[in-house]
Order: C-alpha cells, then sequence, then structure tokens
C-alpha cells in the first residue's frame, strides 16, 4: 500500500519543508518512528515535554523540534515552528501513498454512460452507475459502489467496500474509508393513521475538497435540499451525519459522534467523541464541544462547552447519583434552610 | 435512481390523495422543495408557525398546509389535515423509486437451488447462497451478499454492501440501507476457567413487512430463540440491536441508539438517538425516549423518559460536576442543618 | 450455514465435557432451546434461580444445571460445574460451523504473490492482495477485501464484507463479522497554517489468536508503532478502537463502545456497551467498565466503575437537571448555613 521508498538527508528534507538544521546537514532517514520505538535510519519528533526522558534515551538519527527544545538534544534535528506538522509532511514523504494504477479491473462493471479518467484506478468487483464521473488519479477500493450521477473529483481515494449513493457530489483530493456511506436516505417520517409514510430523501450529499471521512461513518442525503460537508472537514469513524446537516470547513470530528438532522456546525470546531449535537440548531465557529457531551442548544460563543458525568467506582456512584431524582428537592430544602433563620429572628423579635 | 418523472396538477394529487383544494386547482407541480428554496414548478408544505415569514416569501407554485393555515398564503394550495404526511406522499409521487430492472446481473454469483423472482432485480456482485429465496420486484445492490437459506419477501429493496446472514427472514416492502448487517451472531460468552467459551448462535433474525433500516445498523440473531422486528419498524443508521431483542410494530428507533440482547420494546416507541436499553427488560407501548437516555429497568407506564446530563461552558461544568461525587454527603449535610434548629429549639428550652 | 447434525446421547455428550448425569443416560437430543421454548429432543440449561418456573414446566429432554440445583427437575440432566459454558460447548457440539469448502471461487480476485491454504475457501467475489496469506481452513467470506501483505491465521472466519486493510495481522481461529473494518486509518491530524495536515499512519493492526469482532466494529491502525488486539479478546458490533490501542487478553467489551487512541485496557477487562476510554490512559487488569460510561483516567484498580447519569419521568428529570448548573452555588450556600449556626451563637454569646 506504500509506494517507491528511499532515504532521504535533513538537508533534502529541509528544502522541501522549511526549518532549520542543527548538527549534521547529511544524516539519511528512511522511516518515521517514537522517539521510543526509534532506530537507526529513523527520525522522530518532539513537541511535549512530558516525553523528555524519552527525548534523552532516543536511538533515532534525527528528531523534529521546535525552537524551544533547540538545545534539549544533541541529535541531528530539525528546528521548526510546528514540529507535529512537519512531521506528517516528513513520515508522507516518507510513506508516500501509492499512485494509482491506471485501469478499470476486469472484474468491475462501470456503466457504458459512466466517465471514468484514464489514470484512475478502479479495483475489483467495484460498480459504477449510469453517468457518473471519476475524476484523473482517483483509486476506487475493490468493492466500492458509485451510485447514478456521482461525481467523484481529481484524486480522491475511495478505501475498499464503500458506497455512494446517487447524485451524491465528492470533492478534491478526498478520502473515504471502508464502509463509508454517503447518501443513504436521512430519517424522515411522517406519522399518520397509526402507520409511518416514508418522506423521499432527494436531497444529495455535496462534499467539498480535502475532506477524510473514517472507516464505517454514514452521511445521510438531504431531505430536499443537501447535506453538506465543506472543505478541509474531517471526520473520524463511526460518525452519524444527519440529513440536511452543513459541516463548516476545517471542522474535526472525534469517532462515533452523532449530528442530528438540519444542524449547522460552524468552521474550525472541534467535536469530541460520542458526543451528540441535536437537531435544528447551530454552532458557532471556533468551537469545541467535549466528548460524551449532548449539545440541545445552539452555542453563539466560541470556546468549550462540556456536559458528561464524572465516573468513579460504582459503590460510590450508587450513593451519589440517586441524588440526582432529588437535586430539585435538596436545592428547596437548602432555600428553606436559609430562609428559616430570617423568619426564627423575626419571631424572636 | 429515480424512475419516470412528469408534472402532476393539484386536481390530479387531490385525487389521489384528498384533501382540498383552495385556488387554481390546474397549477402544474413536477418537483418538491422547502418554502424557502422554492421556485417555479415546485410544491411545498407548511407545518410549523415559525416558517410563517418562509410561506410569505416562498416563490413555490402550490403549498401543503392544514385548516389552520388555509388563508396564511394566497397562493394555489391544498388543505389536509396532515401537511407533512400529505408532502410526503406528493413526494413519492413526484420522485418514484426506480422500479426493479428484472434480471441477475452477469457478476452476481446465485446459488442454483436458490429462488429468484423473475422481475427481481439482482445487481452486479451480489452473492446469493443456497437456498434463498429472493421475492417479486425486490432490488438487491450491487455487493449484496445473501447467505444461504434467507427468505426475502416481494417488494423489498437492499442498498448496495448490506449483509444478510444465514437463515434470516426479511418481511415484504422492507428497505435495508448500505452497510447493514442482519444476523451476525449475538455476544454470548461465557467465561470458563480463564478463558471465553463462545455460545453458539443459533436464532435467527425475523423483519416484519415495510420494515426500514438505515445504514450500517446492525441487528444480531438470536443466541436460541429468533430476533424479532416486528412490521412497520423504522430504524435510522448505526443501530445495534442485541440478540433476541423484540421491537414492536411501528416503534421508531433514531440513529447511533443501542438496544441490550433480550430487551422487549412496545409498539409505537419513540426512542432517541444515541439512547441505550439495557438487556432483558421491558418498555410499554407508546414510551418515548429521550437522546443520550440509558434505560435501566423497566418501564410500565406511556410517556417520556429522560435522562442526559445538562451541557454548559467547560469553566462551569467543571465546578459544578466534580460535586456530583459529593452529592451523597451533600444531602447528608443538608439533612443535618435540617436536624440542628430542632435541637437547638430544644436545647433552648 | 452449520454443519452435518446428528442427536448426542448424554452419555456421548458426558463423554466428550466431562460432568455428571443424573437420570436416563441413554437419552438423546439433536437441538438446544431455551427451557421456555424447548419441545422433545431438545437440551436446555439452567443457571439461574429465577427460571426455576420455567424448568419446572419445560418440556426438555434434558436440561443441563449446576450441583445446587441437581434434584430441583426429576428430567434426565448433566450436573456440572458451570452450566452455561457447558451449554455452550454443547451448543457448538449440536451446531457445528460448516467447515471450509476448499477453493476458491472463480469469482474471486486473488493478486498472484499471494499464499492462499489448499483447504482454504475463498468466496465469491473476494479481493487478496499482493502477498497476503491466508491459512489452513480459513473461510473468508463473499465481498471481503484483504489487503497487501495480510497475514491471516489458520482456522480463521471473515463473515461477508469484512475489509483488513494492507500489512495488518490476525491470529488463528479469530472470527470477524460482517462489516468489520481492520487497519483504517487512525485520526492523526496536525493543524497548519489555518488547514489540517494528515498524519501518515503507518503502523499496524495485530491480532491475537481466538478473538472475535462483532458486525461493523472498526480497529484502526497505528500511527507509527502498532494497534494490538490480545488473544481471546471479545469484542461485540460497532466498537471503535482508536490507533495504538492496546487491549489485553480475554477482555470483554460490549456493542458501542469507543476506545480513543494509545489507551492501554489491561486483561480479562469487562467493558460495557456504549461506554467511552479516553486517549492515553491505562486501565489495569480485571476492572469493570458500566454501560454508558465515560473513563477520563486511569485506572488503577480493579473493581467497577460507574458514570451514568440515571433516567426518570422527563418532568421530574426537567426539574433536577436544572440544578446540575448551580450545583456548585448549591455546596456553597450548604457551606455558609453550616458556618452561620456558630457565628449566630457567637454573636449570642
Amino acid at each position: 500500500m506504500h509506494g517507491e521508498r528511499r532515504s532521504y538527508s535533513l538537508r533534502e528534507i529541509k528544502a522541501r519543508f522549511g526549518g532549520e538544521i542543527a548538527g549534521d546537514p547529511g544524516v539519511e532517514v528512511r522511516e518515521v518512528a517514537t522517539l521510543e520505538s526509534a532506530t537507526a535510519g529513523a527520525i522522530a519528533f518532539f513537541a511535549n515535554e512530558r516525553y523528555l526522558p524519552q527525548l534523552e534515551a532516543t536511538r533515532a538519527s534525527a528528531v523534529i523540534l521546535g525552537a524551544g527544545a533547540r538545545d534539549a538534544t544533541q541529535l541531528p534535528r530539525i528546528v521548526c515552528a510546528n514540529p507535529y506538522a512537519y512531521f506528517a509532511r516528513v513520515s508522507d514523504l516518507l510513506n508516500p501513498a501509492p499512485a494509482a494504477r491506471a485501469g478499470v479491473h476486469a472484474s468491475a462493471v462501470v456503466d457504458g454512460s459512466a466517465t471514468v479518467a484514464p489514470d484512475a484506478e478502479i479495483g475489483p468487483c467495484v460498480a459504477i452507475g449510469r453517468e457518473a464521473r471519476i475524476g484523473a488519479g482517483c483509486v476506487i477500493g475493490a468493492g466500492c459502489v458509485i451510485g447514478a450521477g456521482v461525481a467523484i473529483g481529481a484524486g480522491s481515494r475511495l478505501y475498499p467496500n464503500v458506497t455512494v449513493y446517487h447524485g451524491c457530489v465528492i470533492g478534491e483530493r478526498v478520502v473515504l474509508h471502508s464502509g463509508v456511506v454517503i447518501g443513504a436516505d436521512g430519517f424522515g417520517i411522517a406519522m399518520d393513521d397509526g402507520r409511518w409514510v416514508k418522506v423521499p430523501q432527494v436531497g444529495r450529499v455535496v462534499i467539498g475538497n480535502d475532506v477524510e471521512i473514517g472507516a464505517n461513518t454514514t452521511v445521510d442525503r438531504g431531505a430536499i435540499d443537501d447535506t453538506v460537508i465543506e472543505e478541509g472537514v474531517k471526520l473520524d469513524n463511526q460518525i452519524q451525519v444527519g440529513h440536511n446537516v452543513r459541516i463548516g470547513a476545517h471542522t474535526a470530528i472525534a469517532a462515533c459522534a452523532g449530528i442530528a438532522g438540519s444542524a449547522r456546525i460552524g468552521r474550525y470546531c472541534r467535536i469530541g467523541g460520542a458526543s451528540g449535537i441535536a437537531g435544528h440548531l447551530t454552532i458557532a465557529d471556533n468551537v469545541e464541544i467535549s466528548t460524551f457531551t449532548l449539545v440541545t442548544k445552539s452555542i453563539r460563543e466560541p470556546g468549550t462547552y462540556t456536559g458528561a458525568y464524572v465516573f468513579e467506582p460504582h459503590k460510590d456512584w450508587r450513593r451519589n447519583a440517586v441524588q440526582l431524582r432529588h437535586l430539585a428537592e435538596l436545592a428547596d430544602r437548602v432555600r428553606a434552610l436559609e430562609e428559616k433563620p430570617a423568619k426564627t429572628r423575626r419571631r424572636r423579635r
């Protein structure tokens, strides 16, 4: 799954990504590693004081670190503003994603009216519906099913067993991991005379450029208008995005979160794992939602919001949690106590 | 993915679905829209006072609304008892699901002992096991895998990449969205001498007519007896239904809910998203469970039940949540305060 | 989906699994059942006093029970130390998983450099990448996709539509249910100048022997080092395991749980459904986490830990939950009241 690998000197790396070299610029690295697991030939990064002992003990050939840590090691090193992001780029250089192997596998089923770029790779047992368009350099993994009229932009990669329903639009350089389902029907039902009537879901899902979506995440198509994932959004695994949701650019959402229908999430938000966003509300830009938090009303101000129960040994929890059902009463009793001395004083007068 | 489309006059629509026309009955509509996004040729609905400004500004050609809102617009309109359900039917008329294209795709693998109705559509790369039976007019999407002995009733539609394990029974007009897994083993394990022993799961999943199940939802087969989803149940995406659960007819469950083994849920319940139902309990008919709520004991009475933590700015949550671990103590202290004045009074006597 | 079935006498069963027979050892059984649903020819088990009425009324031909319940019925019975585990073994005897049908289906696509054991079964529309190795007696269900360099140990069974990314290692006798995704990229992103930079995920997933993983569960590959699932671990459906997690041997995790990156979970833990384990923490051996509980810091001692909100009728919850936002203030007010009598007394002096 990796392309051609080779070694790079720190000098070559600096030429690509900037920063400053301290120590021997000719040192060659061929793989990334953690400080702890590194051996000769590896480059690691240091971005957190907590790992100072690991930095001191590392057997890496070179390290990426920030200006403040410049002298924390004498190993050959690259000093830069954002060591973690720099490391990400070096790792991508050392572990290049394999280029698309142009061609449609013999077992793939591509409708005659679909358009597949000549340099795209279409894997085994893929099905591509009528009038679908697969852009230049795309990789469509084995077992993917691409519905009628779907458009996938250049350089996108679908890992195996992804499903994209009819009519959805996927940008450029998008990554969809296995088991992702884009464009299934939103949950639209109307009760009538004792039976649910299905509300046809006729909108689409529109996904911007540079979006990545984790394994088994589902993004429902719009009921009438579209569900929209703006550019640069990063979704982890097993997230559910309801119909007509809009997720603003560069927002990141951790695994197992659920976004109910018609919620509008701002740009550059960070949404914690297993959190929930109720439907039909608005979250401002730059909002952070903590893990396990249910957001039940709109958030207008940037900041961090939390609503998770704290855990404790079960026997303590048992004693404490039972009081949750008496909180209002407890507050009333405290109020009564506060009022009593006054009355008592009054009575004493 | 849509069948033949055409325009309909309000007169034709009324002839099919009833209601009353106000304004020109000859107005033709060809698509549904929201009040806000509608343009000429579209029909929208109005069911919530909150959208009165949108109703006043809409460019829809016609509107569906209730008797109370009859005069809220002068546009051609259909007045009916349940505008949302009426709209659902009109949308289905204007956006008909495509009929099955009879036939088995050349790349599908159908066991010689399986029975496929002549008018059913079996997509590319589908696998159908021995003695399975696919009913009239079914559509089995690309990449679906249907186990041995499975029966699927007439008019059902499986979107791509659905898996149905051996022996499961699926009713008529059932819709299963992509990534759904029906009949995987329930979580049955017995600890014995330091190792888990698997308890074979020999029951089935039995799904009634008119059930719809959302993307990546999983319904486990029974351990011994069956797991049962009664008719008309609607399950959203990424729901987990454990072994031997029974879900009563016409119950609707929102995304990401989890139903533990052997729970029995009544008819016409509404279960909120990301809620949890513990195992081996019973929930009455017409019960509503709120989002993010864990139900840990049986519910005998209809009504709405809730147990979600409220969210707030993180710094406030921090101060408040720490008190959860002292609630029992706090209650004790209040009790002590309540008893003190009495003693004090006694001492004063 | 089941192998050759036949009847067994209690005598034969005892010869295989031990225990003691009370009543006629020649009684033959051919299927397992619950006490309630059993008919002639069935064997059931009794492990919970609560089901005594069912034991008394059962029509089973034989029962498995513990020494304490030896005389609770006069039916032919097997008395043993662990009736549930004994039942599991009897059920496996009566419902044998079908043996692999040796051979590669004509529609499967196996890279020429891959190695498939001659007695392995490779189903329809399976894709196996270069240099992958499939061990003896494996069953790879229809639509599975096995990445380059993957190794799967002897006797493992992948149900249909499982995806295993490149380079992952799967032990012997492992069971992966449909929709499982092993080795998708972990959620590694670095913010740089207003855009997320992807951190390549170059570790693997390594799964030990005798692991079972439920439908639609996802296990992410390591960012640099590996994600590790040790032997005998049992994961239910729709669980998310983040990158670089390590799950200790024989730990069992219920459905919908989420384990964030780099968490280390001990051996013989039991993790409840829909619980969450935060990243970069350590959980000791033999820890039990309750359903719906978020673990936010390391747990060093065995025991049960809980943090779930209790549910109640909505109108009661409304009154009580609002007080959560005033808990710190309430505690302050109680402290003030506790201090007041002292002052009052002082004033009185």
